[in-house]
């Protein structure tokens, strides 16, 4: 069994108007010292296997397939147990 | 100037519908080892102050007031910078 984080970020350049709207309304509540907000999701799964190796394959298939969008994303992986 | 990483997880027991389909969308793309998905957001802020304290007594007011709901949500501040 594995633990397995996989954080998603916008890649530079990308706009995060979620952030971008949570540093306005930060603003609008007298945080001014903000001066950035930006969004990180994570997937926290576990995955029942014995093989490191194949749960490392087969997450990055799950991120490009379904749990990423690699045009706009760029994302790490972090297999914890073992 | 501090950067500080608020992660923001769903209380045990609460439904978590994100995580809940996308464990679903991978059993039907065939990642049928996958036991669990669970979704963790995280802000990743920059504040632009000198007192440490100050930074985290005004997240944790930012936390109860805009990003966190803290009937559903448990969070974490971490700090980074000095």
């Amino acid at each position: 069994m594995f633990e397995v984080k996989v954080t998603i970020k916008l890649k530079k350049g990308i706009s995060d108007p979620e952030g971008f709207n949570t540093l306005k309304a930060l603003h609008l509540l007298g945080f001014d010292k903000v001066i950035e907000a930006k969004t990180i999701r994570i997937f926290d799964l576990k995955i029942d296997s014995k093989d490191k190796n194949n749960v490392r394959d087969d997450v990055e298939k799950m991120c490009q397939r379904l749990l990423t969008n690699p045009v706009i994303h760029d994302y790490e992986i972090e297999i914890i147990g073992d």
